[in-house]
Order: C-alpha cells, then sequence, then structure tokens
C-alpha cells in the first residue's frame, strides 16, 4: 500500500460527509441515501492511481520533505477531485456504451432502482468538484487556478469523447475512417489530459507554479498518456485475461485501437478486406481471423519497437527539462508505467 | 421585441464561432460540423427570457442609463451563459424522462445519428459555459464569483432534479410521498435558483456587488420562482391549449405538481381515493376524473387566492428593500409573470 494510501482513503469520508452535509441544499433522508450510495458504489472502487499520484507528485516537487498534514490533506483533496471526475466520466460513458459491468460489479445505471437516473447522478458527481474545492481552496492565492484546471480538462476529456462516439457512430461502421492521427487525437484528449497531466498539474499549483510556464510537462505528460493508452489497446487483445483482469471487446467493439489503426497502415490489400469483413463482428470466428492477421502483420513486434522508441524519446524529454524535482515527478510516473503487464 | 434582442442574437454568434474554434481542443471537420449543429438545434431556440433578463437587470441597476457596447456583450455574454446551462439541462432531462417532443421539435436525443450521444453533447454544453467565462471574464476582479456562482446553481438545480427523480422513481409511484413542502423543495433547487436568481445573481456580479449582501434578493427570486412554477402547474392543467402551445400531461406523468398537492391537502377521504386510483393513468377517462375532481375542490379558485397572496408577499418584501434599482429589478421580474395566461 502507498504509504498516502490509508490516509487517502479516510479523506474520502471527510469529503463524502461533508457533501452530505453541504448547506446549499436542504437535504432530506431519502436524498442523503441515494447520494451516499453513489457515491461509494462508483467513486472509490478504482485502483485510485490517478488521486494518489497528486500527493506522490507533490512530495517529490518538495524534493521528499516530510509533508505536514494539511499538505496531506489538500493534496488528498485534489486527488479525490480527480477520482470524482473519473467516476462521473465513467457512469456517463456508460450509459452511452451500453455497458454492463465496471470494476467487476454491474454498471450503475444497471441498477434495477437506478436506470437513467444515472445521468443525474453523473452530473452531481460533476458538481462536487468544485463543491470540494471552494470547501477547502477558496481564499488560497491559487483557488482560481484550480477551478481553471479542471474546466479546462474536464472540456477537452469531453472533446475527446466527442470525437470517440461520432467516428464509432452506430450504424456508420467505417474502418476507413480510422487513421494513426485521430487513435492519437482521440487518446490525447479522451485519457492523456485527466489521466496523466491533471494530477501533475494539481500538485504543481498547490506548489506555487504558474502552469503557463509548464507547457514543456504537459506536453511530456500528454505524450505518456499516449503511450499509456497504446499498451492498453495492445493488452486487450494480447493479454492473458487472468492477468488483465478482464476480457478484451476491443475487436468486437469495432474500436479504434491502436492495433487495428496500426494493421490498417501495414496490410496488404488482401489483408485489408479481412479486416473490413471481420473487425466489429462478435462472432469468434471473426475475432480469431482479426488476431491471425495481427500475428501476421507481428504487431507484437511493432509494439516492443513501438514501446521502446517511446520510453526513450520520453527520457530524453524528461532528461532535458530544467528542474530535477520535476523530473523526478515525470520519472516516476514513467516507472510506473514502462512494460507493464496490466 | 426587446430593445436587446437583435444585439443579443448576434453575440450568440460570436460566442458560437469562439467555440468553434477553441485553442484547448484540436478541431476536425467533423467535430466542429457536430457541435455548430448541437448548438443551433439546442440553444438559440427558447424564449430567452433568462438571457434577456441579465442586460434588463444591469441596465435596471445602472439606473437606466445607456450601456456601453462592452457592457452590452457582457451582460449578453452572462445571458448566453445562463441559455447554454438550461439547454444542458433540458438535453439530459428529455433523456431521462424519455420525453419525445421539446420547443416544437423532436427532442435532439430522439433523431437518428444523435442517440444517447446526446449526453455527452449536454455535457459539452456545460462545458462551454467556463470557457465562455475565461474568454471574457477571466482578469476581472469579479471573475471567480462568476465561477462560483454558475457551481453553485449548477449544483443547486442537479439537486433539485435529483429529488424530483427520486420521488418520482418508476415502479414506485407512491402518491402518499407528495405533499406541499417537498413540491416546494423541489422546485425551489430545480427552477427557482437558475430560472430567477441567476439572472439577476449575473447583473449585481457584473455591476460588482458582493451577493453574499444580497442574501434578501435571492430569497424574494426564489420565492418569485416559487410562484411561477405553482403556475406554471397551474396552466398545465387548466390553460388552453392553443394558449399554453402544449398540451398538459402532469396528471398522466405522475407529476409532483402543485395541483395534485393541493388536492391531496383539500380532499375528504372519498376523494383521495379517486386521487390514488386514477392519478398517474394515461387513460382519458382517469385523467377527467381527476381534472373533475380538481374542480370539486375548486381549485382554481384556490390558485386564485395563492396567486394573490403571493403576489402581496412578493410587493411587500420588495417594497422593504433598501435599493430602488434593485426594488425596479425585482419589480420588472414580477410584472413579467403576475397573472400571466401561459
Amino acid at each position: 500500500m502507498s504509504d498516502h494510501k490509508a490516509k487517502f482513503l479516510e479523506v474520502y469520508s471527510t469529503l463524502k460527509s461533508e457533501l452530505l452535509n453541504d448547506p446549499a441544499f436542504e437535504w432530506t433522508d431519502d436524498s442523503r441515501q441515494w447520494v451516499e450510495r453513489m457515491l461509494d458504489y462508483n467513486v472509490p472502487g478504482g485502483k485510485l492511481n490517478r488521486g494518489l499520484s497528486v500527493i506522490d507528485s507533490y512530495k517529490l516537487l518538495k524534493e521528499g520533505k516530510e509533508l505536514s498534514s494539511d499538505e496531506i490533506f489538500l493534496t488528498s483533496a485534489l486527488g479525490w477531485c480527480i477520482e470524482w471526475l473519473q467516476a462521473y466520466f465513467l457512469v456517463l460513458d456508460d450509459i452511452m456504451d451500453g455497458s454492463h459491468t465496471r470494476r467487476g460489479q454491474p454498471c450503475w445505471f444497471r441498477l434495477p432502482k437506478v436506470g437513467l437516473i444515472a445521468a443525474n447522478d453523473g452530473i452531481l458527481l460533476r458538481n462536487h468538484i468544485p463543491r470540494i474545492l471552494k470547501k477547502h481552496f477558496k481564499g488560497k492565492p491559487y483557488y482560481v487556478d484550480l477551478l481553471d484546471l479542471f474546466n479546462e480538462v474536464e472540456f477537452q476529456t469531453a472533446c475527446g469523447q466527442m470525437i470517440d462516439l461520432i467516428t464509432t457512430l452506430v450504424g456508420e461502421k467505417d474502418l476507413s475512417k480510422y487513421s494513426l492521427p485521430l487513435h492519437r487525437r482521440i487518446v490525447e484528449y479522451k485519457t492523456a489530459y485527466y489521466s496523466f497531466y491533471l494530477p501533475v498539474a494539481c500538485a504543481l499549483v498547490m506548489a506555487g507554479e504558474d502552469l503557463e510556464k509548464h507547457v514543456d510537462v504537459k506536453n511530456i505528460l500528454v505524450e505518456m498518456g499516449i503511450y499509456f493508452q497504446v499498451q492498453d489497446d495492445y493488452l486487450d487483445c494480447f493479454a492473458e485475461p487472468e492477468v488483465l483482469g478482464k476480457i478484451g471487446t476491443d475487436i468486437e467493439d469495432f474500436k479504434c485501437s491502436w492495433m487495428v489503426v496500426k494493421a490498417l497502415e501495414l496490410c496488404n490489400e488482401e489483408q485489408k478486406k479481412i479486416l473490413f469483413e471481420n473487425y466489429g463482428n462478435g462472432d469468434p470466428a471473426c475475432i480469431a481471423k482479426i488476431k491471425a492477421l495481427y500475428n501476421d502483420l507481428k504487431l507484437q513486434d511493432v509494439f516492443t519497437e513501438y514501446e521502446s522508441n517511446s520510453y526513450e524519446k520520453l527520457i530524453r524529454s524528461i532528461d532535458a527539462h530544467p528542474s530535477e524535482a520535476v523530473q523526478a515527478v515525470l520519472r516516476s510516473f514513467l516507472s510506473k508505467i514502462y512494460k507493464r503487464q496490466k
């Protein structure tokens, strides 16, 4: 368990109880119960990597000095804001994708008493973020920077989700629209900003830094986020389900995955036909044909090469950064994901 | 046409074009087209009362002085932020309620190419608000107050929507949960804050006022919002569809309407049985029985009395306000809704 995980989980309880007694709303027993159940179901059940990394990054920025209990609380609160943001996206994404399970349990909207009320619950999750920020950061010199940061990153994520949705429009499955630049754009906006940039940006803001001066840090983290998502796409297809903890469904779901995009780039006309005829079909025979094609195209090797190239490029960018503390933050992120198996 | 309506509509085009070129996202033709169509379909098609009233209120606060073109632009931009907020709520509410039409056209999510992508479009609409605020208000001394204001009002609206949804939970139609305090709470949070308080609060903030010092204004506007919604509930049942512009469906939809809540308060045991047996049923015979009961209980008279009591109470509160400019704003709002027929 990370040094700060126990404390981090305690902060969840504090934030929850503050939200359930928010004076901006006149609570009833029913509504308080509803929100508590909704929060417990959707917010703390993930790996919490994004949230915990705010505390870790802040500590590295402070060059390893012990954090005060106030600093631990505040970095944890920012970490939880990211977890809240993630929960909000997942609740709504699951509705839009018609998903069935999430983190090993039925999706929130699949619960019989919930249904489409889940859409409003997603909105509530989103609204909790500025409530937490106001309660704990109002009056700090960087309060408005935090509001701007969360607003911008949420906007970028929603834009990424939009291009993902409109290129995968049901009834218009068109593989010819898929390309490496499109894949990059979806992944950059839908995942990289909120998963990689946001935790570090929160830590930088709390450490008194001006984000405008850290565009290079943003660029490196966005590259790392893209690399992370390419791994995800690879593992969805080639990892053992027992190791990965789930069964990949990108092929049958017609996802704009790095795998299919690379296959389209490398295939000959005959192989292209196989891709067009079988991609997005849930029939196990079709899935097998796609996977065989990926093998023929040696996508495992292509991925290995991509992985080491990305790693080297990232290391070079990190080494070029003028601040050793920032370098440490970036290296810590990279080491957590390099050659990951799940 | 209001003095400022032409200018207000021009500002919509400006804001739209800024959003479609927002540098925080790497646009493609497809995504730009999608967002433009989505905005034109959902944002400007309403009555625009909320948005326009920001300009009118600001002018009254400035005691009728001609506004500079900068002031007209900025008050219009705030007005449009409220219209964007409204569009966001309506797009998502229509999904949750399974509605079919809105403002005389199919609901956005009913369009064949849209479907549940509409949920993300709602999110985009919501995200446009801080983009507009940042573009035009960042650097102003009251920028953070605007962010806090929109965040708080959105939170309250989402809470109101929540209590509405959890009391009308499908499969749990239970009339005995409906009461005047519940009705008041739903209406206060779901409608009054964003429709009545928010436009005036925007104007006050822009005029350099501290909202903390205007709790009395908030209370008066919330009361007005509740009165407005009671009118809405009354008109849904008793207005001529040709005048109202739509056919009311509160009875068959099992809505926690002021009408049914008053009926429950005034009825005897026998009449209560009629309510329980027929409310929420779409059969025209059932609807007719409910309407007959409303007539037996003289709800038209009860409403007329409620209306004049509310009016007098509001006038007394307005008269008691120390600022004549603020009084003028409040009176202008009240005069627009008193004894309205649609």
